[in-house]
């Protein structure tokens, strides 16, 4: 097994202003294969600090993957540091610095001299393009020890380490991959996910398990515990018989991603009438590429009034059951359909916080309606939490509703 | 100013599966104080990596501050750890065991022989009462050094952290804490942004900077670098005269709450015709609590069908000019401003990708339009990146957009 040490640097780290998520994200991609990780550390944009914790990190492991530091301001320190630490020079990257400059010219700028600091690597690195930035990102042999050095944004970080940095890993050390499983549970409390994997008829001892959290999913990771292969089969046989319909299918990365698909297979276009979600129903399906061909659209209502003209909900329905209620809900889901022509139409409407609650219907009470040409569905949830999670969870339900109106259809 | 470390232990957090929130909570803290934090390190449950951890955090640093590993389980080592590096025997804390004895017998329940290590501190500790959990936090002295160990659970951690240990540390080294000032910068380059501030007329002999970059914001964060109160008034001076509109107000957390807060002060309501944010612009002013007193609705039109119905755009301009044109994106924002009879409305049509795009209209060609009653705005982007960044970024031009029609017209 090799020994990762995962660097994450920036100073507002440690002023406590930003949450790393990138050696949390590392080490997810790293969990499933021989490649172990013991430490996580994080620095400030101070010289001192970044060369004492990069002598740490190479004398603990093998392989130090650190992010950030790479920018163009004055505060990125990286290639200074690590050229000092390993002996190397700065060198300007051809392609790094021509995809820059078409960059700028497309926007009818020229780059800044402070910009020409970001397209710079150790001179004798492996480079690592950036297709979602423009620092690349680098990996550098001394002594037997591996660095790589990525850009710390998240989303330059993610796609580099997921598609160049991981794979070149993998390819010096083969036979550093452990066959792993993933498989994701949608709406159901952590302790029911993990009690149900408990209970599945599987050879535990030659396969590790662990479950990840995040509002309104649990992704369950199967890892098999040395070089074997894992029976999938069987794993998600028993897994199909515990979690049902709640398991999204495994080629799918989350719910929104499941849900087109299910309605691309069904033939089925879809729209949305939206109050307290604001627009987050809609922007999930449509953060999906290729939506366009099931998503006909959705309406942010967010008004009584609005609701009425452009949702054709009654007055009398408004005034007698109130915004935040079943009957609403169904009344925006079929002008929602109408609307847009669509198949299905899902509508939310409650009370996200922080004001607006009240005895009878207290913050976080959300109803739903799904509406099809046959069937009518409404529910109501009432969702603890704060504003975030509330709309959060309100999304889940809501296109966890329509997945549900497929599948019970087939 | 003493130098602290913070130390996150846990497995979870090393295999990725858990995003460590402490040792940022612990920092935001500390980060008025006139303690400085200057490194976080996280390690798995492993006695060996948690020796050699808490070794490098203790020379590095003052104050070493951990969480983890105060249960009940054999991978709760950090009493043995701590005992071993400072030479001393673990010890039962009395009034810990009295607490847990009394809410087990509340549970009709005898504690588990695993139970007492919860309550076992080092000897000679001082001890700090959990008052959300069963495990008790310590803190000893050695050789100058101070080691502060809490529980890992974070409202376990969070409350003894602010309660007890924070006016504890603050007792021990009395002296007053660090100013700082935040400006947050809308749509302009991090290599400008560093610029601007590097030309300012500031005591840079006094005043420490640092910039924070997300999609489409620059944070700048200015800090006293000894005990001294910031020139602030000079400082806000200077950030108005470089970054001009471009600079959101300094009680605006984000960009959405600067434009709601904006709105709301002019007495101005919104809507919103959004083509390939698919909802996104929506939910980001619906972020903001309270924002239903200006904002009025949004309508998602992602096929031309809905742009004709919805948002009465005539079949010629979109045959004429194409759905993602200035001219469709006009008579979409006119036909949102209609629909909901606001004041102003934004609308946006572009290309999100990863198809679509053409030679003269490549991925990432975003048309935009803010209407109001008096005048009307268009403009294009190109958008570098994928369909997040695409996506996130015509959000921010949406929102700054209607934001800068609010501040012109003032």
């Amino acid at each position: 097994m090799r020994r990762v040490a995962v660097i994450s640097t920036g100073s507002e780290l440690v002023y406590g202003r930003l949450q790393d998520s990138n050696a949390a994200f590392i080490s997810a991609c790293l969990f499933p294969t021989a490649f172990t990780v013991i430490s996580h550390h994080a620095v400030g944009d101070v010289s001192e600090d970044l060369r004492r914790t990069l002598g740490t990190a190479l004398s603990e492991a093998d392989i130090v993957i650190m992010s950030g530091g790479l920018g163009p301001t004055d505060d990125d320190l990286t290639i200074e540091v690590v050229g000092e630490l390993f002996g190397v020079r700065p060198a300007v990257d051809g392609p790094s610095l021509a995809r820059m400059e078409s960059f700028f010219k497309s926007m009818g700028r020229e780059p800044l001299s402070g910009d020409v600091r970001m397209v710079t690597v150790p001179e004798g690195s492996v480079v690592f393009g950036n297709e979602t930035g423009l620092a690349p990102g680098f990996m550098i042999n001394h002594n037997d020890k591996i660095l790589v050095a990525m850009p710390g944004v998240p989303h330059e970080m993610k796609p580099m380490f997921e598609n160049k940095v991981l794979p070149r890993l993998l390819s010096l050390f083969p036979g550093s991959g452990r066959d792993s499983l993933t498989v994701r549970v949608v709406l159901m409390r952590e302790a029911e996910v993990n009690n149900l994997v408990r209970s599945m008829s599987l050879p535990f001892k030659t396969i590790d398990w662990g479950i990840t959290t995040s509002p309104g999913m649990n992704t369950v990771c199967f890892v098999s515990r040395a070089a074997d292969l894992l029976p999938r089969e069987l794993i998600l046989k028993e897994a199909r018989r515990a979690f049902g319909d709640s398991m999204l299918d495994t080629s799918s990365k989350n719910l929104e991603e499941d849900l087109v698909r299910l309605l691309e297979a069904a033939g089925i276009t879809v729209a949305v009438a939206e109050s307290c979600t604001g627009g987050l129903v809609a922007q999930r399906i449509t953060d999906v590429p290729g939506s366009s061909r099931v998503f006909q659209g959705g309406i942010v209502a967010y008004s009584n009034e609005a609701k009425e003209n452009l949702l054709d909900v009654s007055a009398e329905i408004l005034y007698t059951y109130g915004a935040v209620s079943e009957e609403t809900a169904l009344a925006m889901a079929h002008g929602a359909r109408r609307c847009f022509k669509a198949d299905v139409a899902v509508a939310v409407t409650g009370i996200a916080g922080p004001g607006g609650g009240t005895e009878a219907k207290p913050v976080g009470t959300v109803c739903f309606a799904v509406g099809t040409a046959d069937t009518d569905r409404v529910f109501t949830r009432v969702i603890p939490g704060d504003r975030e999670r509330v709309r959060r969870f309100s999304s889940q339900y809501a296109l966890d509703g329509i997945r549900g109106s497929i599948l019970t259809s087939k």
